[in-house]
């Protein structure tokens, strides 16, 4: 009813040019922000409550600014919003995507040479440029766009998914466009403002004592030396305080359990055995000492969550098309609305118009698979012309399969928020990568094909809670389409000259000393390097503790899955807890950090913690992560920090003071 | 009305065990806090208010506790409450009065060779020692207590003076003990103890990272290196925050103007001169060389501004005196208490209870002229024998004159609140000094002649608040008598031995390197040896410059009287300027850190701020001040902080980061 006075415009007046300027800049900024995070932890928290609001907040102010100068031609509506969050989505999806913090950075000699002691060749390695990751990209990127186009009849129209995240946007930009809302959207907005500046000028206060390898904020032993040196400690990082603000209490406990778990039982346990497990005389990066536990014990961990989630989701899934199917005259969208009972009128009023919008706008199927198929055969041929290692047999293979597993995981991502898109992309790896065989470059073909199914599959997944936003704002599906193509083909632009200017800004990218170390990338390639040559290279008795690991992995999820929410719900997820194996516990501790003011918070107000917790964390993510351009840039054009807070032990200190006195 | 159901229990009651031993524990928390702040900048805010509130906080803690057992015999009264903070201002007055941090201290060899080159001899410096220290605090103590018996007639009963801060003090505790302000005072022990314990935490945390020198939060440069190297960071004292919160905005803001004037021009300027106004190759330290300049031009700005506050105060009292001694008959205390118009019922019970517990608990006249001279004679036979070079004559000649000067400054303090101790003390320096001459350590004679006079007459104006708090308070003048003679005898022991702790915990202690320089130590010092000696030791310009500035203090004193108070009150206090002269800015950007919290806070929430603001101060002074005492235990146990936090330029970086890599 609020919304009942409103003209829903015309799908081509919802594509405005202030729409795409104002997504643009949003979509740079959120790129660094996830390209940061890739980097750094390789974990993304969902931005795209930040990205409606933060669209809201730049469109308003220029419709408002427009308005008092009188050249107001038309309002912003809730439309307008959508379009602008699905474009933002499409841009910036293609930065976790891209791979450039796991399988297409994997493919650098920088990450080969910290790899499994591999002896790899020319045919194995792929140095990033930024002139072949646009033209990647820009192959695999669109065809994903077109298989989701008869995914989402299937999904949104017949069998009514929820898409948790997707919902929950639609309805912060509903709310932001009723009277009520813009009250608490202008205080939200304020508030955003508020902890974007500090946590801006924190990350460049921070920024002044970083001159030289463990210097500064970054590197502050604030639980002591020793804790520092196995990774414990506080980092004064705005952005994974944040980050910790927005994941569930238990992701945060998780991580933290998992940090000291490993880095303060398990590692040096493992320490201990030196020289015998192990050869004492390793590199500290070898992946025949204790890093190869490290890495591989991970990857076991994470196999068996993901494998453990992949079953579990085809396992409901499976029926529950079944019965979809079986009962599909029953779950027409108009016979499921409430007939004329407006008790909830925003709702009813909507649905009504629903079906006309979804009628009126509809794209056609024969032009999605048209689309697909052309698409995915000029993606056959071009791709295997980037990566010589990748034929066009294999790419084929992927985009046969593809659809079936984009539907798969989209469907359990409406019913769960929770998107399996990189545990599809290590199957492509062990699959291609062992078709493919080591002596053909079988680790750079795994790699690539990675890329291929990520693409295809995360896309479907991402795009289809935004078109569950646009059906529920009302959105028309024709322009959510064209802005969704628009935003794809930002984002193979935009992200990887972010990821190019980050690349030349930090030299030491990737490396283990770098605060960008690439953390996953790492990951990704010793699973190819395992797919391809197997078990044969890892040091004593790891094997058998990944196979310990990959089962108590499964052991726990189903121990989670069978006893009752109520218990189950203090049990930790064995997918977090395998994260900080290999990135250390630091992360884990600002994460927690976020998770206990929230908790004090709640305590104190929790009406309060609700409304504005998210957008105190999205705030402290975005502007630390905007701090990355300039710092970056300053980086780029050789404006170094001026001072380094250094941390040196007491007796250190002793030697450098004597060594300052003589010099 | 409030108070008229509660008996005013007799003297002897008001003295229990359990207010001394909380007296006790106060003391030497406030001795810490008050060395500390001696030791470092010099000024000591007024904690009156602080210790009646812990006063209060123990007492009802305990109280509680034995009423729960069962085994309470006596309530808490607001009497009681008196006592202890009557006990608690007298001994830890000493720790200002005993001169640890000026005339006492630069005495000392570690302050006379930072001093103006005089080629000191062994006849002019003493170091400290907590046995003669012990011995002259008792000497000369006890006979200021004597001086203002008679005194507090005069100025309590027959002058009605308001004493501003002991008014403060009293209302707070009348306020405690009414069933309403029980609530407000619970609220505010509870705010008390949470900064208290954040203040001791992180005082504790900072600690960890100050293994060296120049390392820590102290030696944060927060502002840059360079404006680091000219005193100007947030050193994160929250001792320093919490003065900030209590000293008015103007005395801040003073502060902080005197040090951007100093060490951002005056300095930098005379450093220009470097080689033509003073040779360039004199120490750092030299008083010959740029220290030179810093020191005598505080000492002159101080001076100025004492002079013309001497003479203000003169100029104001003895008309105020001659007014009072004409119209006598017409201020006696019953005739001037409104008769029976109980409009304000606390004040009038109170006021009509006043006289009866005024003429009960008096103490004749002839015993408090019959202990002065007594004590006076003790004192001027044991004091030559610690100094030798002060005589028995001197110290005669301070004690004829010292009641007439306590007279006029317990006068002053009563009108102004402003306590000129430090001014009657400097003129003790000149007049004993240049009387004992050169030749016959002037210099110490000059200092200990100082130490005489400050006790007498500090403790007259300290304790004379005092007793207008308990006149108001309707504690016995006998109770507060013995309770202040108690107070005393405790400072006289634990004021050196904190000292003494601090001594030997800090073996740096009155270095320019330590954090505890001591600046009034070495001020106090130059004017002694400027008494003696005459100006001939200064640098170049010097004597000008400090003729320029002497004038410029009187100048500005004088505009600042003359204007109306809505213009005077913008106008910077020259005394307040002259601090950060020789110290640095440090201390002034954590004060006016301060002033910014208490501004912020009082445009938010004006009542709160006005209620909370003093008690969030005395929290964060007092955690910090406690702090100070297991620093200085773990200091002389050999406990080593473990972490050096140093802050390096990139260049000083690169270069100890290579000298890491070869050792």
């Amino acid at each position: 009813m609020l919304f009942k006075d409103e003209k829903v415009p015309p799908w081509r007046d919802q594509l405005t040019f202030r729409a795409f300027v104002v997504s643009m800049l949003l979509s740079i900024l959120l790129t660094f922000i996830f390209m940061k995070l890739n980097l750094t932890i390789g974990v993304i928290p969902s931005m795209n409550g930040s990205a409606g609001l933060l669209g809201f907040f730049f469109v308003k102010t220029w419709t408002e600014l427009l308005d008092k100068c009188g050249h107001l031609k038309q309002p912003f509506t809730r439309q307008e919003n959508t379009i602008i969050q699905t474009c933002v989505v499409a841009c910036s999806g293609i930065a976790f995507n891209g791979g450039f913090g796991n399988y297409l950075f994997a493919m650098s000699e920088t990450i080969a040479e910290q790899s499994a002691d591999e002896s790899y060749s020319s045919n194995s390695v792929k140095n990033p440029h930024v002139g072949w990751m646009m033209g990647f990209l820009f192959a695999v990127s669109f065809v994903g766009l077109f298989s989701i186009i008869p995914l989402r009849k299937i999904m949104i129209i017949d069998y009514k998914l929820m898409y948790p995240s997707g919902t929950a946007t639609a309805h912060l930009i509903n709310s932001f466009h009723t009277p009520q809302g813009a009250v608490q959207a202008r205080e939200q907005v304020l508030t955003l403002g508020k902890f974007f500046s500090l946590s801006f000028l924190w990350g460049f206060f921070e920024w002044f004592y970083t001159a030289g390898d463990a210097c500064g904020f970054n590197s502050f032993p604030s639980l002591g030396l020793q804790a520092y040196q196995n990774n414990f400690y506080f980092d004064f990082s705005a952005t994974y305080v944040g980050v910790g603000m927005i994941c569930p209490y238990m992701v945060n406990i998780s991580l933290l359990l998992g940090a000291i778990f490993s880095w303060g039982l398990l590692w040096p346990f493992i320490e201990t055995k030196k020289g015998s497990w192990y050869d004492a005389k390793t590199s500290d990066n070898s992946m025949h000492g204790l890093q190869g536990y490290k890495v591989f014990i991970a990857i076991a961990i994470i196999l068996g969550d993901g494998l453990y989630n992949f079953g579990k989701v085809i396992f409901r899934t499976i029926p529950a098309i079944y019965k979809q199917l079986k009962h599909r005259e029953a779950t027409l969208p108009l016979s499921e609305s409430p007939p004329a009972d407006e008790k909830s009128s925003l709702q009813s009023y909507d649905e009504s118009v629903r079906a006309q919008v979804f009628v009126k706008d509809e794209i056609p199927t024969w032009a999605s698979v048209g689309g697909y198929v052309v698409l995915a055969a000029v993606s056959t041929a071009v791709v295997p012309r980037i990566f010589h290692a990748l034929k066009w047999y294999h790419i084929l293979v992927i985009y046969l399969v593809a659809p079936v597993l984009a539907f798969c995981n989209a469907y359990g991502c409406g019913l769960t928020d929770w998107s399996l898109v990189t545990t599809y992309g290590k199957l492509a790896i062990f699959a291609i990568g062992s078709w493919a065989g080591a002596a053909n470059g079988g680790v750079l073909a795994g790699l690539a094909a990675c890329g291929v199914m990520m693409n295809i599959i995360s896309t479907a997944s991402d795009l289809m809670a935004d078109f569950k936003t646009g059906y529920l704002t009302l959105a028309s599906p024709r322009s959510m389409f064209i802005s969704q193509c628009i935003g794809t083909a930002m984002g193979c632009i935009v992200s990887p000259s972010v990821f190019w200017l980050l690349y030349s800004a930090f030299p030491d990218l990737g490396k283990k000393t770098s605060p960008y170390q690439a953390p996953y990338a790492v990951v990704f390639r010793n699973m190819a390097v395992l797919g391809v040559d197997g078990f044969g290279s890892l040091p004593k008795h790891c094997l058998l503790l990944c196979y310990i690991f990959f089962a108590a992995a499964i052991i726990i999820n189903t121990i989670k899955d069978l006893l009752p929410v109520k218990i189950s719900k203090y049990i930790p997820i064995p997918m977090a807890m395998a994260i900080p194996f290999y990135i250390g516990g630091y992360f884990t501790i600002d994460m927690c950090v976020g998770s206990l003011i929230l908790f004090v918070w709640e305590k104190k107000n929790k009406a309060d913690a609700r409304a504005f917790g998210p957008t105190v964390a999205s705030g402290l993510i975005c502007g630390d992560g905007l701090w990355t351009l300039p710092s970056s840039v300053f980086s780029l054009f050789g404006v170094r920090p001026p001072i380094c807070m250094k941390f040196l032990s007491a007796a250190t200190n002793a030697k450098v003071d004597r060594f300052l006195h003589t010099t």
